[in-house]
Protein backbone atom coordinates (compact mmCIF):
# COMPACT_ATOMS: atom_id res chain seq x y z
CA UNK A 1 0.00 0.00 0.00
CA UNK A 2 2.08 2.84 -1.23
CA UNK A 3 -0.61 5.16 0.26
CA UNK A 4 0.40 4.07 4.07
CA UNK A 5 4.75 4.40 3.17
CA UNK A 6 3.59 8.06 2.25
CA UNK A 7 1.87 8.43 5.58
CA UNK A 8 3.86 11.27 8.00
CA UNK A 9 3.79 9.67 11.52
CA UNK A 10 3.13 12.24 14.72
CA UNK A 11 2.88 12.04 18.04
CA UNK A 12 1.11 15.02 19.42
CA UNK A 13 2.06 16.53 22.61
CA UNK A 14 0.10 19.04 24.16
CA UNK A 15 -3.91 18.98 23.26
CA UNK A 16 -4.41 22.69 24.35
CA UNK A 17 -5.96 25.15 22.12
CA UNK A 18 -3.15 25.08 19.85
CA UNK A 19 -2.97 21.25 19.84
CA UNK A 20 -6.67 20.86 19.31
CA UNK A 21 -6.51 23.29 16.09
CA UNK A 22 -3.49 21.44 14.75
CA UNK A 23 -5.18 17.89 15.22
CA UNK A 24 -8.27 19.33 13.71
CA UNK A 25 -6.19 20.80 10.34
CA UNK A 26 -3.92 17.93 10.10
CA UNK A 27 -7.29 14.81 9.91
CA UNK A 28 -7.73 15.85 6.59
CA UNK A 29 -3.63 15.41 5.88
CA UNK A 30 -1.44 12.95 4.97
CA UNK A 31 -0.44 11.97 8.09
CA UNK A 32 -1.03 9.58 10.74
CA UNK A 33 -1.69 10.23 14.49
CA UNK A 34 0.30 7.39 16.56
CA UNK A 35 -0.97 9.15 20.17
CA UNK A 36 -1.88 12.37 21.69
CA UNK A 37 -0.79 13.17 24.49
CA UNK A 38 -1.71 15.43 27.23
CA UNK A 39 -1.43 15.62 31.31
CA UNK A 40 -5.35 16.17 31.10
CA UNK A 41 -6.68 12.72 30.01
CA UNK A 42 -9.88 14.56 28.79
CA UNK A 43 -8.05 16.71 26.28
CA UNK A 44 -5.99 13.73 25.09
CA UNK A 45 -8.89 11.44 24.60
CA UNK A 46 -10.91 14.09 23.56
CA UNK A 47 -8.10 15.39 20.56
CA UNK A 48 -6.88 12.06 20.02
CA UNK A 49 -10.76 10.94 18.82
CA UNK A 50 -10.92 13.78 16.11
CA UNK A 51 -7.88 12.47 14.31
CA UNK A 52 -8.90 8.21 15.46
CA UNK A 53 -5.63 8.13 17.49
CA UNK A 54 -5.60 6.98 21.37
CA UNK A 55 -5.32 9.70 23.91
CA UNK A 56 -2.47 9.11 26.31
CA UNK A 57 -1.24 10.98 29.48
CA UNK A 58 1.73 9.18 31.19
CA UNK A 59 4.80 10.11 29.43
CA UNK A 60 6.29 6.47 29.86
CA UNK A 61 3.21 5.86 27.14
CA UNK A 62 4.39 8.24 24.15
CA UNK A 63 5.16 5.36 21.11
CA UNK A 64 8.86 5.49 19.63
CA UNK A 65 8.47 5.38 16.15
CA UNK A 66 7.08 8.18 15.39
CA UNK A 67 8.42 10.55 12.25
CA UNK A 68 7.36 14.00 14.39
CA UNK A 69 6.68 14.91 17.92
CA UNK A 70 4.80 17.65 17.68
CA UNK A 71 5.32 20.03 21.13
CA UNK A 72 2.27 21.99 21.53
CA UNK A 73 2.53 22.95 25.20
CA UNK A 74 3.15 25.83 27.34
CA UNK A 75 6.58 27.40 27.03
CA UNK A 76 7.42 26.32 30.42
CA UNK A 77 5.48 22.81 29.86
CA UNK A 78 7.34 22.67 26.45
CA UNK A 79 10.62 23.26 28.20
CA UNK A 80 9.89 20.95 31.17
CA UNK A 81 9.29 18.82 28.70
CA UNK A 82 12.02 18.91 25.97
CA UNK A 83 14.72 18.69 29.36
CA UNK A 84 13.59 15.19 29.81
CA UNK A 85 12.15 13.70 26.34
CA UNK A 86 14.27 11.17 24.43
CA UNK A 87 12.95 9.35 21.66
CA UNK A 88 15.46 6.82 19.80
CA UNK A 89 13.98 8.41 16.30
CA UNK A 90 12.27 11.18 14.64
CA UNK A 91 12.29 14.79 14.58
CA UNK A 92 11.02 16.65 17.37
CA UNK A 93 9.27 20.15 17.07
CA UNK A 94 7.62 22.64 18.74
CA UNK A 95 4.97 25.10 18.19
CA UNK A 96 6.18 28.32 20.14
CA UNK A 97 6.63 31.60 19.33
CA UNK A 98 9.10 32.30 22.14
CA UNK A 99 11.10 29.07 22.65
CA UNK A 100 14.51 28.83 20.46
CA UNK A 101 15.09 26.01 18.09
CA UNK A 102 18.31 25.45 19.99
CA UNK A 103 16.54 24.15 23.30
CA UNK A 104 15.55 20.98 20.99
CA UNK A 105 19.12 20.24 20.82
CA UNK A 106 19.05 18.56 24.20
CA UNK A 107 16.68 15.77 22.25
CA UNK A 108 19.84 14.74 21.02
CA UNK A 109 17.08 14.60 17.83
CA UNK A 110 17.08 16.58 14.71
CA UNK A 111 14.51 19.39 15.72
CA UNK A 112 12.63 22.33 14.10
CA UNK A 113 9.11 24.68 14.28
CA UNK A 114 6.03 24.67 13.49
CA UNK A 115 4.93 28.22 14.47
CA UNK A 116 1.19 29.11 13.05
CA UNK A 117 0.96 32.87 14.15
CA UNK A 118 -2.53 32.95 15.38
CA UNK A 119 -4.47 33.43 18.15
CA UNK A 120 -6.65 29.99 19.07
CA UNK A 121 -9.39 29.57 21.06
CA UNK A 122 -11.33 25.86 21.06
CA UNK A 123 -14.49 27.35 20.54
CA UNK A 124 -13.79 29.21 17.91
CA UNK A 125 -13.13 27.93 14.30
CA UNK A 126 -9.66 28.93 12.49
CA UNK A 127 -9.59 29.58 8.54
CA UNK A 128 -5.68 28.26 8.45
CA UNK A 129 -5.99 29.82 5.36
CA UNK A 130 -5.19 33.27 6.28
CA UNK A 131 -2.59 32.31 9.14
CA UNK A 132 1.26 32.55 8.29
CA UNK A 133 3.19 28.81 9.55
CA UNK A 134 7.09 30.54 10.38
CA UNK A 135 9.11 26.93 10.32
CA UNK A 136 12.65 26.69 11.37
CA UNK A 137 14.91 23.56 11.67
CA UNK A 138 18.14 22.06 12.60
CA UNK A 139 19.41 20.70 9.22
CA UNK A 140 17.77 20.59 5.39
CA UNK A 141 16.50 16.95 5.73
CA UNK A 142 14.72 18.06 9.06
CA UNK A 143 13.43 21.33 7.13
CA UNK A 144 11.56 19.59 4.26
CA UNK A 145 9.46 17.51 6.80
CA UNK A 146 8.33 20.18 8.58
CA UNK A 147 7.20 21.96 5.75
CA UNK A 148 5.72 19.56 4.38
CA UNK A 149 3.61 19.43 7.93
CA UNK A 150 3.15 23.36 7.65
CA UNK A 151 1.89 23.12 4.02
CA UNK A 152 -0.89 20.59 4.72
CA UNK A 153 -1.62 23.26 7.88
CA UNK A 154 -1.48 26.78 5.66
CA UNK A 155 -0.39 27.58 2.25
CA UNK A 156 1.76 30.67 3.78
CA UNK A 157 4.65 28.93 5.05
CA UNK A 158 7.52 31.34 6.27
CA UNK A 159 10.67 30.12 7.25
CA UNK A 160 11.55 32.65 10.10
CA UNK A 161 14.70 32.06 12.68
CA UNK A 162 14.33 32.05 16.01
CA UNK A 163 15.49 35.74 16.54
CA UNK A 164 12.55 36.93 13.98
CA UNK A 165 10.21 34.31 15.52
CA UNK A 166 11.27 35.83 18.94
CA UNK A 167 10.44 39.81 17.68
CA UNK A 168 7.39 38.69 15.60
CA UNK A 169 5.70 37.87 19.04
CA UNK A 170 7.01 40.61 20.65
CA UNK A 171 5.53 42.64 17.58
CA UNK A 172 2.26 40.52 18.44
CA UNK A 173 1.95 41.19 21.96
CA UNK A 174 1.98 44.74 20.97
CA UNK A 175 -0.04 44.59 18.29
CA UNK A 176 -2.84 42.90 20.40
CA UNK A 177 -2.53 42.60 24.09
CA UNK A 178 -1.72 46.06 24.49
CA UNK A 179 -4.17 47.27 21.77
CA UNK A 180 -6.40 45.59 23.43
CA UNK A 181 -5.65 47.20 27.48
CA UNK A 182 -6.48 50.38 24.98
CA UNK A 183 -9.78 49.09 24.71
CA UNK A 184 -9.28 48.77 28.37
CA UNK A 185 -8.68 52.29 28.86
CA UNK A 186 -11.59 53.48 26.93
CA UNK A 187 -14.15 51.05 28.52
CA UNK A 188 -12.67 52.45 31.98
CA UNK A 189 -13.35 56.07 30.92
CA UNK A 190 -16.22 55.49 29.93
CA UNK A 191 -17.85 53.70 32.84
CA UNK A 192 -16.66 56.01 35.00
CA UNK A 193 -19.01 58.28 33.37
CA UNK A 194 -22.11 55.95 32.50
CA UNK A 195 -21.47 55.57 29.03
CA UNK A 196 -21.34 52.15 27.80
CA UNK A 197 -18.14 50.45 26.03
CA UNK A 198 -20.59 49.74 23.22
CA UNK A 199 -20.95 53.48 22.28
CA UNK A 200 -17.85 53.04 20.66
CA UNK A 201 -17.71 49.83 18.38
CA UNK A 202 -18.67 51.44 15.07
CA UNK A 203 -16.09 53.67 15.37
CA UNK A 204 -13.88 50.62 16.28
CA UNK A 205 -15.24 48.88 13.00
CA UNK A 206 -14.69 51.72 10.61
CA UNK A 207 -10.91 52.28 12.53
CA UNK A 208 -9.72 48.61 11.98
CA UNK A 209 -11.19 48.65 8.29
CA UNK A 210 -8.89 51.43 7.64
CA UNK A 211 -5.84 50.17 9.59
CA UNK A 212 -6.39 46.75 7.46
CA UNK A 213 -5.29 48.80 4.48
CA UNK A 214 -2.58 51.24 5.58
CA UNK A 215 0.75 51.30 7.10
CA UNK A 216 0.50 51.76 10.59
CA UNK A 217 2.93 54.84 10.86
CA UNK A 218 0.25 56.46 7.62
CA UNK A 219 -2.70 55.46 9.55
CA UNK A 220 -1.43 57.46 12.41
CA UNK A 221 -4.18 60.36 13.42
CA UNK A 222 -5.23 62.13 16.04
CA UNK A 223 -3.93 64.76 19.19
CA UNK A 224 -0.29 64.03 19.16
CA UNK A 225 0.25 63.31 15.55
CA UNK A 226 -1.70 67.06 14.93
CA UNK A 227 -0.07 68.41 17.33
CA UNK A 228 -2.95 70.04 18.96
CA UNK A 229 -1.31 70.84 22.87
CA UNK A 230 -4.77 72.48 23.76
CA UNK A 231 -6.84 68.75 22.97
CA UNK A 232 -3.91 67.10 25.11
CA UNK A 233 -4.02 69.22 28.11
CA UNK A 234 -7.68 69.18 28.41
CA UNK A 235 -7.49 65.11 27.88
CA UNK A 236 -4.55 65.14 30.74
CA UNK A 237 -7.00 67.27 32.87
CA UNK A 238 -9.94 64.69 32.41
CA UNK A 239 -7.52 62.37 32.99
CA UNK A 240 -7.17 63.60 36.70
CA UNK A 241 -8.92 60.87 38.14
CA UNK A 242 -7.82 58.08 36.59
CA UNK A 243 -3.96 58.84 37.20
CA UNK A 244 -2.81 55.49 35.53
CA UNK A 245 -4.49 56.42 32.41
CA UNK A 246 -3.10 59.87 32.46
CA UNK A 247 0.21 58.35 32.66
CA UNK A 248 0.16 56.41 29.87
CA UNK A 249 -1.84 59.32 27.84
CA UNK A 250 1.39 61.18 28.66
CA UNK A 251 3.83 58.99 27.15
CA UNK A 252 1.78 57.54 24.16
CA UNK A 253 1.73 61.69 23.24
CA UNK A 254 5.10 62.12 23.82
CA UNK A 255 5.85 59.06 22.06
CA UNK A 256 4.18 59.81 19.03
CA UNK A 257 5.12 63.53 19.21
CA UNK A 258 8.94 62.23 19.26
CA UNK A 259 8.38 59.44 16.37
CA UNK A 260 7.17 62.38 14.05
CA UNK A 261 9.95 64.87 14.83
CA UNK A 262 12.59 61.87 14.26
CA UNK A 263 10.65 61.43 10.72
CA UNK A 264 11.45 65.30 9.81
CA UNK A 265 14.48 64.89 10.37
CA UNK A 266 15.10 61.83 8.49
CA UNK B 1 -47.02 73.31 -0.76
CA UNK B 2 -47.36 71.58 2.59
CA UNK B 3 -44.13 69.91 1.81
CA UNK B 4 -41.77 72.59 1.68
CA UNK B 5 -43.05 74.05 4.52
CA UNK B 6 -42.03 71.32 6.73
CA UNK B 7 -38.70 71.27 5.51
CA UNK B 8 -36.11 72.22 7.32
CA UNK B 9 -33.80 75.00 6.21
CA UNK B 10 -30.21 74.49 6.81
CA UNK B 11 -27.07 75.96 6.11
CA UNK B 12 -24.03 74.28 6.47
CA UNK B 13 -20.73 75.49 7.80
CA UNK B 14 -17.45 73.64 6.92
CA UNK B 15 -16.96 71.70 3.93
CA UNK B 16 -14.32 69.04 5.07
CA UNK B 17 -14.62 65.35 5.38
CA UNK B 18 -17.57 65.76 8.37
CA UNK B 19 -18.94 68.65 6.35
CA UNK B 20 -18.86 66.19 3.30
CA UNK B 21 -20.46 63.23 4.92
CA UNK B 22 -23.51 64.67 6.64
CA UNK B 23 -24.34 66.72 3.47
CA UNK B 24 -24.72 63.68 1.52
CA UNK B 25 -26.68 61.72 4.00
CA UNK B 26 -28.79 64.84 4.59
CA UNK B 27 -29.67 64.66 0.43
CA UNK B 28 -31.90 62.41 1.09
CA UNK B 29 -33.80 64.11 3.65
CA UNK B 30 -36.28 66.32 3.88
CA UNK B 31 -34.12 69.55 4.43
CA UNK B 32 -33.14 71.87 2.35
CA UNK B 33 -29.44 73.08 2.53
CA UNK B 34 -29.20 77.39 1.91
CA UNK B 35 -25.57 77.58 1.38
CA UNK B 36 -22.80 75.73 2.18
CA UNK B 37 -19.79 77.52 3.24
CA UNK B 38 -16.48 76.88 3.17
CA UNK B 39 -13.01 79.08 3.41
CA UNK B 40 -12.19 76.69 0.29
CA UNK B 41 -14.40 77.56 -2.49
CA UNK B 42 -13.63 74.29 -4.54
CA UNK B 43 -14.79 72.44 -0.89
CA UNK B 44 -18.10 74.65 -0.87
CA UNK B 45 -19.08 74.07 -4.93
CA UNK B 46 -18.58 70.62 -4.47
CA UNK B 47 -20.05 69.77 -1.72
CA UNK B 48 -23.12 72.46 -2.57
CA UNK B 49 -23.65 70.55 -5.75
CA UNK B 50 -24.57 67.45 -3.74
CA UNK B 51 -27.14 69.19 -2.03
CA UNK B 52 -28.16 71.29 -4.77
CA UNK B 53 -27.27 74.76 -2.78
CA UNK B 54 -25.02 77.27 -3.34
CA UNK B 55 -21.10 76.98 -2.31
CA UNK B 56 -19.87 80.60 -0.86
CA UNK B 57 -16.92 81.32 0.92
CA UNK B 58 -17.19 84.87 2.31
CA UNK B 59 -18.55 84.99 5.76
CA UNK B 60 -20.90 87.80 4.49
CA UNK B 61 -22.80 85.62 2.34
CA UNK B 62 -23.82 83.63 4.62
CA UNK B 63 -27.59 83.60 4.62
CA UNK B 64 -30.26 85.02 7.23
CA UNK B 65 -33.33 83.25 7.88
CA UNK B 66 -32.25 79.23 8.01
CA UNK B 67 -33.48 76.89 10.73
CA UNK B 68 -30.30 75.41 11.74
CA UNK B 69 -26.93 76.58 10.97
CA UNK B 70 -24.70 73.78 11.28
CA UNK B 71 -20.92 74.24 12.26
CA UNK B 72 -18.58 71.50 10.88
CA UNK B 73 -15.34 72.91 11.12
CA UNK B 74 -11.95 71.44 13.13
CA UNK B 75 -12.43 72.87 16.82
CA UNK B 76 -10.12 75.73 16.84
CA UNK B 77 -11.92 77.28 13.31
CA UNK B 78 -15.03 76.38 14.69
CA UNK B 79 -14.49 78.61 18.03
CA UNK B 80 -13.14 81.47 16.03
CA UNK B 81 -16.44 81.01 14.20
CA UNK B 82 -18.56 80.83 16.68
CA UNK B 83 -16.94 83.71 18.84
CA UNK B 84 -18.45 86.07 15.42
CA UNK B 85 -21.60 84.76 14.07
CA UNK B 86 -24.25 85.87 15.39
CA UNK B 87 -27.28 85.12 13.10
CA UNK B 88 -30.40 86.87 13.44
CA UNK B 89 -32.74 83.71 13.40
CA UNK B 90 -32.75 80.13 13.73
CA UNK B 91 -30.27 77.61 15.73
CA UNK B 92 -26.79 77.47 15.53
CA UNK B 93 -25.62 73.75 16.47
CA UNK B 94 -21.45 72.27 15.79
CA UNK B 95 -20.36 68.98 15.71
CA UNK B 96 -17.49 68.72 17.70
CA UNK B 97 -16.13 65.43 20.26
CA UNK B 98 -14.35 68.15 22.23
CA UNK B 99 -16.09 71.65 22.16
CA UNK B 100 -18.98 72.38 25.09
CA UNK B 101 -22.42 73.44 23.92
CA UNK B 102 -21.98 76.45 26.28
CA UNK B 103 -19.47 78.06 23.91
CA UNK B 104 -22.40 78.38 21.65
CA UNK B 105 -24.14 80.56 24.02
CA UNK B 106 -22.59 83.67 22.24
CA UNK B 107 -24.34 82.96 19.06
CA UNK B 108 -27.21 84.85 21.29
CA UNK B 109 -29.43 82.00 19.45
CA UNK B 110 -30.45 78.51 20.61
CA UNK B 111 -28.27 75.73 20.24
CA UNK B 112 -26.81 72.76 20.23
CA UNK B 113 -24.73 69.24 18.84
CA UNK B 114 -24.99 66.76 16.62
CA UNK B 115 -21.72 64.78 17.35
CA UNK B 116 -21.61 61.73 14.58
CA UNK B 117 -19.11 58.91 16.64
CA UNK B 118 -17.65 58.06 13.77
CA UNK B 119 -14.34 58.77 11.38
CA UNK B 120 -14.68 60.32 8.16
CA UNK B 121 -12.60 60.17 5.21
CA UNK B 122 -14.00 61.56 2.28
CA UNK B 123 -13.53 59.12 0.07
CA UNK B 124 -14.47 56.45 1.81
CA UNK B 125 -18.52 55.68 1.75
CA UNK B 126 -20.06 55.56 5.84
CA UNK B 127 -22.88 53.78 6.53
CA UNK B 128 -24.99 56.27 8.91
CA UNK B 129 -27.06 53.58 10.07
CA UNK B 130 -24.28 51.95 12.51
CA UNK B 131 -23.38 55.37 13.84
CA UNK B 132 -24.54 56.97 16.98
CA UNK B 133 -25.17 60.24 17.15
CA UNK B 134 -24.85 61.90 20.23
CA UNK B 135 -27.48 65.01 20.66
CA UNK B 136 -27.31 67.96 22.98
CA UNK B 137 -28.96 71.64 23.14
CA UNK B 138 -30.11 74.61 24.74
CA UNK B 139 -33.81 73.78 25.64
CA UNK B 140 -36.34 71.36 24.76
CA UNK B 141 -37.35 72.63 21.59
CA UNK B 142 -33.81 72.88 20.33
CA UNK B 143 -33.33 69.57 20.95
CA UNK B 144 -36.63 68.85 19.21
CA UNK B 145 -35.40 70.33 16.05
CA UNK B 146 -31.69 68.50 16.79
CA UNK B 147 -33.29 65.16 17.28
CA UNK B 148 -35.14 65.53 14.13
CA UNK B 149 -31.78 66.05 11.93
CA UNK B 150 -29.92 63.45 13.70
CA UNK B 151 -32.81 60.75 13.11
CA UNK B 152 -32.34 61.39 9.07
CA UNK B 153 -28.50 60.40 9.82
CA UNK B 154 -28.90 57.77 12.23
CA UNK B 155 -31.34 55.80 13.74
CA UNK B 156 -29.00 55.68 16.98
CA UNK B 157 -29.25 58.95 18.45
CA UNK B 158 -28.26 59.54 22.09
CA UNK B 159 -29.05 62.10 24.45
CA UNK B 160 -25.27 63.05 25.68
CA UNK B 161 -24.06 66.02 27.72
CA UNK B 162 -20.96 67.70 27.50
CA UNK B 163 -18.64 66.03 29.65
CA UNK B 164 -19.84 62.84 28.64
CA UNK B 165 -19.55 64.13 24.73
CA UNK B 166 -15.91 65.07 26.04
CA UNK B 167 -15.14 62.19 27.60
CA UNK B 168 -16.24 59.76 24.61
CA UNK B 169 -13.93 61.77 22.52
CA UNK B 170 -11.19 61.06 24.84
CA UNK B 171 -12.02 57.32 25.14
CA UNK B 172 -11.72 57.00 21.05
CA UNK B 173 -8.18 58.64 21.53
CA UNK B 174 -7.56 55.57 23.48
CA UNK B 175 -9.71 53.06 21.33
CA UNK B 176 -8.39 54.91 18.10
CA UNK B 177 -5.35 56.32 17.80
CA UNK B 178 -3.43 54.96 21.00
CA UNK B 179 -4.61 51.54 19.15
CA UNK B 180 -3.05 52.68 15.92
CA UNK B 181 -0.01 53.56 17.51
CA UNK B 182 0.66 50.09 18.86
CA UNK B 183 0.38 48.92 15.14
CA UNK B 184 3.53 51.36 14.49
CA UNK B 185 4.98 49.79 17.30
CA UNK B 186 4.75 46.40 16.51
CA UNK B 187 5.70 47.59 12.50
CA UNK B 188 8.65 49.09 14.17
CA UNK B 189 10.39 45.88 15.97
CA UNK B 190 9.23 43.94 12.90
CA UNK B 191 10.67 46.23 10.07
CA UNK B 192 14.05 46.41 12.47
CA UNK B 193 14.45 42.24 12.09
CA UNK B 194 13.81 42.12 8.70
CA UNK B 195 9.86 41.39 8.73
CA UNK B 196 7.01 42.75 7.46
CA UNK B 197 3.92 44.19 9.38
CA UNK B 198 1.85 41.83 7.19
CA UNK B 199 2.48 38.91 8.84
CA UNK B 200 0.26 40.36 11.73
CA UNK B 201 -2.48 40.72 9.84
CA UNK B 202 -4.20 37.29 9.94
CA UNK B 203 -3.63 37.75 13.60
CA UNK B 204 -5.12 40.87 13.86
CA UNK B 205 -8.40 39.86 12.31
CA UNK B 206 -8.63 37.02 15.04
CA UNK B 207 -7.95 39.70 17.42
CA UNK B 208 -10.53 42.23 16.18
CA UNK B 209 -13.34 39.91 15.70
CA UNK B 210 -12.51 37.91 19.31
CA UNK B 211 -12.56 41.76 21.03
CA UNK B 212 -15.31 42.89 19.31
CA UNK B 213 -17.64 40.21 21.20
CA UNK B 214 -16.56 40.53 24.88
CA UNK B 215 -16.00 42.92 26.99
CA UNK B 216 -12.45 44.42 27.15
CA UNK B 217 -11.11 43.56 30.45
CA UNK B 218 -12.59 39.98 29.57
CA UNK B 219 -10.58 39.79 26.91
CA UNK B 220 -7.03 40.70 28.48
CA UNK B 221 -4.42 38.17 27.31
CA UNK B 222 -0.81 38.47 27.54
CA UNK B 223 2.21 37.82 29.26
CA UNK B 224 1.55 40.56 32.14
CA UNK B 225 -2.08 39.33 32.59
CA UNK B 226 -0.68 35.87 32.77
CA UNK B 227 2.30 37.31 35.16
CA UNK B 228 4.64 35.45 33.26
CA UNK B 229 7.53 37.64 34.38
CA UNK B 230 9.96 35.23 32.41
CA UNK B 231 8.41 36.65 28.76
CA UNK B 232 8.02 40.07 30.48
CA UNK B 233 11.95 40.27 31.13
CA UNK B 234 13.18 38.74 28.01
CA UNK B 235 11.05 41.53 25.67
CA UNK B 236 12.29 44.13 27.78
CA UNK B 237 15.21 42.80 26.89
CA UNK B 238 14.63 42.61 23.44
CA UNK B 239 13.26 46.35 22.97
CA UNK B 240 16.98 47.24 24.61
CA UNK B 241 17.74 48.57 20.84
CA UNK B 242 14.22 50.21 20.99
CA UNK B 243 14.36 52.30 24.20
CA UNK B 244 10.65 54.25 23.24
CA UNK B 245 8.66 50.92 23.02
CA UNK B 246 10.81 49.65 26.21
CA UNK B 247 9.32 52.04 28.18
CA UNK B 248 5.77 51.78 26.81
CA UNK B 249 5.87 48.07 27.41
CA UNK B 250 7.05 48.57 30.81
CA UNK B 251 4.66 51.05 31.82
CA UNK B 252 1.75 48.67 30.06
CA UNK B 253 2.68 45.59 31.77
CA UNK B 254 2.56 47.24 35.03
CA UNK B 255 -0.67 48.92 34.31
CA UNK B 256 -2.62 45.35 33.47
CA UNK B 257 -0.61 43.97 36.54
CA UNK B 258 -2.03 46.79 38.29
CA UNK B 259 -5.35 46.72 37.52
CA UNK B 260 -5.20 42.83 37.73
CA UNK B 261 -4.51 43.26 41.35
CA UNK B 262 -7.21 45.94 41.95
CA UNK B 263 -9.82 43.08 40.34
CA UNK B 264 -9.25 40.57 42.91
CA UNK B 265 -9.30 43.24 45.73
CA UNK B 266 -13.12 43.79 44.82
Amino acid sequence: MQMTQSLIHITLIGAGNVGYHLAQQLSNAPVAFDAVFSRNPDHAVEVAAMVHSKGINHFSDIPEGSDLYLISLADQAAEDFIRIFKPKSGVVAHTSGSLDLAIMHQTMRPHGVIYPLQTFSRAKPVNFDAIPVCTEASDTNTLLLIDKVAHFLSPDVRHINSAQRRQTHLAAVFACNFTNFMYVAAADILKKHDLEFDILRPLLNEFFTKANLMDPWAAQTGPAIRGDQNIISTHLEMLNDLNEYKQLYRLLSTLIENRKESEKQV
